[in-house]
């Protein structure tokens, strides 16, 4: 490892968020899920939560550009269970959902702890974790077509999480715990 | 034709915006092209632009969500001519690429007439394209990947672009000339 690699790798593990969160219900195209997790990478999002499609998911290595080995993966048997973890560590559950009680996305505070909810590709956010959910946020559209591809969605709002948390200062000082960093930066070293 | 749908249809024509378009350099992934029409509808981009890759290109419309519908496509043989004729017709050209004269995309302005050039999966913009620009604009990184989906670049640089042209009032009188409006009103009430 040549000390510009090692520098990098510092850098990024410095502004990893550990309290901005991506959780996805069953989000079913690995190529989906492969772009999300790219989008995780970029923005500072450093770990991802999924439940997995009833089906099962084929694997999503190779159109993650490499991506998920920067991302750390939590896998959720079900929603309900994953919410109340999530929440029992302090973070709000903000659902990417169409409802009446949507507020634009840029109008949600995601400095604070919190978790981004995303739907799958035909039912969206499934409904008891719609319901559970303590925001629901959404990216305003002026088109034909109802939704946005969901990694489209993931990206425009991490996007605008990362513009909040910059401007509040967040990447300026290491945010993740010790043993976190410690154990990711050992594993990152791997050839 | 139910009056509800007709009345959708209008709305959406009233807020197509007819200078601000995307110019994709030999995307070629097929889901990555659907993707970004589906952003271009959703976000007011009326016409799409495209110089297919050469070893050719296969269809798009099963995953574009039916955006193709709502999104007139232009093919071009060549960058260099494309460019020509968008900037004749008055268009800022805007690559997103990175480069030393990158700039954060949001500092760009995108309420000028412009057209956003994405490069492609593997070489990015091609190198005339990106000399041609009249900016180079890049959405902020922070993670050990290198760049972004081309589709989720796309979708938070339209996403900008909508935010600034929506404050700027852009969307609320009609922007498209009239033959163009009756020429889409027609199609788009075919059933
Ligand atoms: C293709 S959409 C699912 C659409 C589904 N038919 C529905 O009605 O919810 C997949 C997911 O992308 C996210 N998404 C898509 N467009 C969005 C938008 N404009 N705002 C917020 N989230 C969006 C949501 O999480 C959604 O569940
Ligand atoms: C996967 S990238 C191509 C990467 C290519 N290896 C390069 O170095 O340019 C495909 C396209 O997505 C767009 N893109 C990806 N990440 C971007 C970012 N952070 N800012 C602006 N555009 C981006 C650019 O248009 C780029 O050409």
């Amino acid at each position: 490892m040549t000390p510009e690699r090692l520098a990098r790798i510092k850098a990024t593990l410095d502004r990893r968020q550990p309290d901005l969160r991506v959780l996805t219900d069953q989000i079913h195209k690995p190529r989906n899920i492969s772009a999300v997790i790219r989008s995780c990478d970029a923005f500072g999002v450093a770990n991802m939560h999924a439940v997995w499609p009833r089906e099962g998911y084929r694997a999503f290595r190779k159109t993650a550009g490499g991506s998920h080995h920067w991302v750390t993966t939590h896998t959720h048997a079900d929603m309900a269970p994953a919410i109340a973890e999530l929440r029992a560590s302090g973070h709000r559950i903000y659902a990417a959902q169409f409802s009446d009680r949507a507020i634009d996305y840029r109008d949600a505070d995601f400095t604070q702890p919190c978790v981004l909810v995303l739907g799958n590709e035909l039912d969206g956010v499934s409904d008891e974790a719609a319901a559970e959910a303590d925001q629901h946020v959404i990216v305003p559209m002026m088109g034909m077509v109802e939704s946005l591809n969901v990694s489209a969605a993931c990206a425009i709002i991490l996007a605008e999480a990362q513009r909040q948390r910059s401007e509040a200062g967040m990447f300026d000082q290491r945010r993740l715990p010790d043993e976190e960093y410690e154990r990711l930066l050992f594993r990152w070293c791997q050839p």
